[in-house]
C-alpha cells in the first residue's frame, strides 16, 4: 500500500488536505510542528482530526525556530497585525524560513518511516506574501527532497494552483469536519474574525456557501 | 562589507573553510549544530576555533533530528563501523536528511542577521557514500534557499569538487591550526584512527605533507 505523511497544521488547508490522501487510498500518518505559535489551538485541532479519522499523528517541537529568528507569531510584544492578509504589515507574521525547516524535518521523518509520498497544503492565496509559498520554491525543494537520501521522498503540493476558496468546495465535498480545524493567528477562545488569517477563512466558507462552524468574536 | 555565516561543525573542512571566507574579508560568523551525535568534540573544537579566530559562533540544537531519525552516529547501542568510508556499511552512519535540516535552520539564521552568503564545507569525498552531499542536490538547495525569503541568501559550496586532500593542501597554505579540529566518529580521548572519518584524515594530511598535530589510539 502506497505509503503517505501530510504536514498537517489544524488549519483548513492542510485538515482538508489530510482527508484527500486518506480518501485516495494511501496509508497515511500526519505530522504537525509547534513553532511556540500563539494560535497553540491548531495543534489541538490537529490531534482531534487525526484522532477523528484514526490517523497516526506526531507533533514536533521547533522551537528553535523561534529562538532563531522571531516573527509576530510568536513574541508576545508584537502585536498580530490586523486586516487583509496581503497588506504589507501581514510580513510581520512570517517565521523565516518555516516551509523549509518543516519540510526538512519532515523528510527525515518520511525517510525514517519508509514513506515515500509527503503531502503538503500550500495554496495559491500564500503566494503573493509568503515567497516560501510559492511555486518555484516548491519545484526546487521536491527535487532536492527526492535526491536526499536513498529513500526516496516524493514531495506533492496538490493545491499549489487552488485557493482557499476552492478547497472549502473540495472540502465540502468531502465532508470535512471543519469544527476540528483552527485559523485565527490570536489564539483565543473565540477566532477574531480579524486577522488575515481570518478574512480569508470567512471569504473561503463565503465562495463554497457553507457555514463556518467556528464562533468567532 | 559582505557578511557570511559558515556551517562549522567542528572538523577539518569546514574549519578550513571558516579561515577562508575569513580572509576572503568577509564579517563572518559561524553556526555549529548539536544533533546528538557521539563526538562532541568537535562541537567544542568549532567553539576553540571561532574563540580563537574571534568569530561570533552560535551552537544549534538538532535533538530532535535525532528522536526522528536514529543513526550509529548518535544511538549508543550501534556501534560506529570501522573501515574505508566508501564502505557499504557507512550507510548507517548517515543521519537521514540531516543536511537539508542543518541548511535550512542556517538559512533562517541568515535571514534574521541579514547575512546574504551560507558557506557549507561539503566535499567531493562525501559524495559516493552521501546522497545529500552532491552537487545535484545542493544544486536545487541553493535554488531553494535564493526564494526562500524576502531577504536573499546565497549558498555557497566552494569545496564541492575538492577532496579532502585538496582541503588540507588549502589549509597549510591558510596556517589553520588543525589542533582545534576534531574528526574521529568516536567521541574518545584519542582518535581511533580506524573509522572513516579518521582514514579519510590521514590520507589527506599525508596528501598535504603536513603532520595531524591530534594524537590517535
Amino acid at each position: 500500500m502506497k505509503k503517505a505523511l501530510v504536514i498537517l497544521s489544524g488549519g483548513m488547508d492542510s485538515t482538508t488536505l489530510l482527508y484527500q490522501v486518506r480518501k485516495d487510498g494511501y496509508e497515511t500518518r500526519a505530522v504537525s510542528f509547534d513553532y511556540g505559535q500563539k494560535h497553540k489551538k491548531e495543534l489541538k485541532a490537529a490531534a482531534l482530526t487525526c484522532e477523528h479519522l484514526k490517523i497516526p499523528h506526531r507533533t514536533i517541537s521547533l522551537s528553535v525556530l523561534n529562538e532563531l529568528a522571531p516573527s509576530a507569531l510568536t513574541r508576545d510584544e508584537w502585536d498580530i497585525p490586523e486586516g487583509h492578509y496581503a497588506g504589507e504589515n501581514m510580513k510581520q507574521t512570517v517565521v523565516p524560513n518555516r516551509n523549509m525547516v518543516m519540510l526538512s524535518l519532515a523528510t527525515a521523518y518520511a525517510i525514517g518511516k519508509k514513506v515515500k509520498y509527503l503531502f503538503y497544503g500550500v495554496h495559491s492565496g500564500d503566494h503573493a506574501i509568503y515567497p516560501d509559498c510559492r511555486p518555484a520554491f516548491y519545484s526546487y525543494m521536491q527535487d532536492a527532497i527526492m535526491r536526499a537520501d536513498w529513500h526516496q521522498v516524493l514531495l506533492k503540493a496538490p493545491f499549489i494552483h487552488l485557493d482557499k476558496g476552492d478547497i472549502a468546495v473540495l472540502g465540502k465535498k468531502l465532508s470535512v469536519d471543519y469544527s476540528k480545524t483552527w485559523t485565527c493567528y490570536q489564539g483565543k477562545e473565540k477566532a477574531c474574525g480579524k486577522c488575515g488569517s481570518c478574512v480569508e477563512r470567512l471569504e473561503a466558507f463565503e465562495k463554497a456557501e457553507i457555514k463556518d462552524p467556528l464562533e468567532y468574536e
